[in-house]
């Protein structure tokens, strides 16, 4: 693994996105979203990740030139087109529009269709908790998951965000609802590991830490098991209705043509009822709560959402951002 | 088990409720939501919660005449205090009014502090659902589980639900973030059988699908492991800010004297800009797309949540809802 400076990823990510055709404020937020990305440990939707979104924008899957559009509004709460523009400039520009409903109301919703993947869900957390705002989000994917008790995948792993803002380092939950995505079964693999917990089924139909017989049954677990089934579903469902958007059984099972996706995008203000005495002291009560468990294992630690990524980003800003040499060449190699 | 009819059942708790002081209206709608929950097959916050309850309304714990009111409003989120009045009452008025803001906004959010436990929280997502609204809702509550990487029970299982109305069934997600609940623990023990997944840890801290073990050591998991302890925090968290109100580690860990919960209702019109073409007929194709896949074991089915629930109740009402002898006449000998 190479290390190179924040600098440098975020201005090799930038000239690509501009010999691509974004105009210079975009690429430059495009750019610093994926090198962020990387910055904090989240290389599979960073550096690992924008190949694949070059390749989609040269192919027109993403289209390059489009912005996303208000087609609704209601008070806080609205619907905007993402015209299948770049999934994560969508992403941002929604949530940003949330917060500023959420200013005047609040609270505000704004629900996102025609989009593209929006690449590491945990950034619009952050944006939301940068801006003193709650941020929850969730969007729904092609179809990767078998529902519980088939054999098929006939949900999304539809990743679900949720941030608080907190002074000493926001509370940012970023997750997918399968227990391990595929890069993670993958990473697993190569480093012949078997998964801490049992992650799917094998080809046999029983549960397995075997990250290779999983790949192989396709049949990776929702987190809770029927649970996150459920739960997938549901996430679906109102991501759809409420943008008017498509749901996981109408989108491309096909990762390189995976498009036209829904979202939600909700920002609360934390007070909304002006400061209530001790409401930030409170957040660090609790973070202090379960930082002060007795750990299952002597010289454990344990960790509040959000926090190991701030010790990433800060020990990657320190040595060099680490990147796959082979990706970064790659990249290095593209067109300005 | 017995099994008598629905309204027996709802006769002998309005019955109780009358005789602990309730006015009512708010006894029957108190009988109702008890009464419904053994009837869709959830006992356990039905009748056989039935006698904590009176024994709470007795102590103090539930304040008997004790009702909710608003003590923040801005536009669409609204803040109540619950005056620790009876949970389910408190639950239900508040997802009342987040339905009524939700039909002049767009969507309704209410925060609720200083309530006690809301019984069945599926009830809420049903009562958002028949009034043609997706609900979303969530509880905080005393910690009874440990976080991940803990020994000592430090977040809550804060159930959540998501409800989505349907012409032909609502679809209603209910689940704590426990993988199993104590009295699902206990029962499994009860019939000597092991758990279909792990369900915990044993005292030696292996995880385990012996429910006794789990019992024993007090450590069940969280859904997903590390992803629902993240997401039991989170849920604690925004359910304390918005409504002002108390967080997990403040709230008193012995079943008995659990009060003083936070909790979010939040009410969305499913079309929130109209009727857009095809709306109901999509959430259909969702439903029929999960159900027809192929089933990991010939023969099976797949269920979407609510599914089952609908089962139940027709089945309930035609043969009588069940109920355990002894809880039925520790009821029934209750004073009026």
């Amino acid at each position: 693994m190479l290390r190179i400076p924040y600098s440098d990823l975020y201005a090799e990510m930038l000239r690509v996105l501009l010999g691509l055709g974004f105009a210079r404020p975009r690429a430059e937020r495009g750019a610093r979203l994926f090198a962020e990305a990387s910055r904090d440990g989240v290389a599979s939707h960073g550096l690992n990740r924008f190949p694949r979104f070059v390749e989609m924008a040269r192919s027109g899957v993403v289209d390059v030139q489009a912005e996303p559009v208000c087609v609704g509004s209601r008070g806080p709460m609205e619907q905007w087109d993402g015209c299948r523009g770049a999934g994560n400039l969508n992403a941002y520009a929604c949530m940003e529009r949330a917060i500023a409903l959420a200013r005047l109301h609040g609270l505000g919703c704004v629900a996102l269709r025609n989009t593209n993947h929006w690449m590491r869900g945990g950034s619009y957390g952050w944006q939301a908790a940068e801006a003193g705002m709650i941020g929850l989000c969730w969007t729904n994917t092609m179809p990767n998951l078998p529902p519980w008790g088939a054999r098929e995948r006939r949900i999304g792993n539809n990743p679900l965000v949720i941030a608080v803002p907190r002074a000493e380092g926001h509370v940012v939950l970023d997750m997918a609802l399968s227990q391990f995505s595929y890069g993670g079964l993958a990473r697993y693999r190569l480093r012949e590991e078997m998964l801490p917990v049992a992650g799917g089924f094998d080809p046999e139909g029983r549960l397995t830490h075997d990250p290779a017989a999983i790949e192989q049954s396709g049949r990776p677990l929702p987190i809770g098991y029927w649970k996150g089934s459920g739960l997938a579903l549901l996430l679906d469902l109102t991501a759809a209705l409420l943008s008017g958007g498509l749901a996981t059984h109408q989108i491309s099972a096909d990762p390189h043509a995976e498009t036209a996706l829904s979202q939600v995008f909700i920002a609360l203000d934390p007070c909304p009822f002006g400061e209530v005495d001790g409401r930030a002291r409170l957040i660090d009560d609790v973070i202090a709560y379960v930082h002060d468990a007795a750990p299952a294992h002597d010289g454990d630690r344990i960790y509040y959402p959000g926090e190991r990524t701030l010790l990433t980003r800060k020990a990657n800003l320190e040595r060099g951002i680490p990147v796959a040499p082979a990706v970064w060449h790659q990249v290095q190699a593209y067109d300005g």
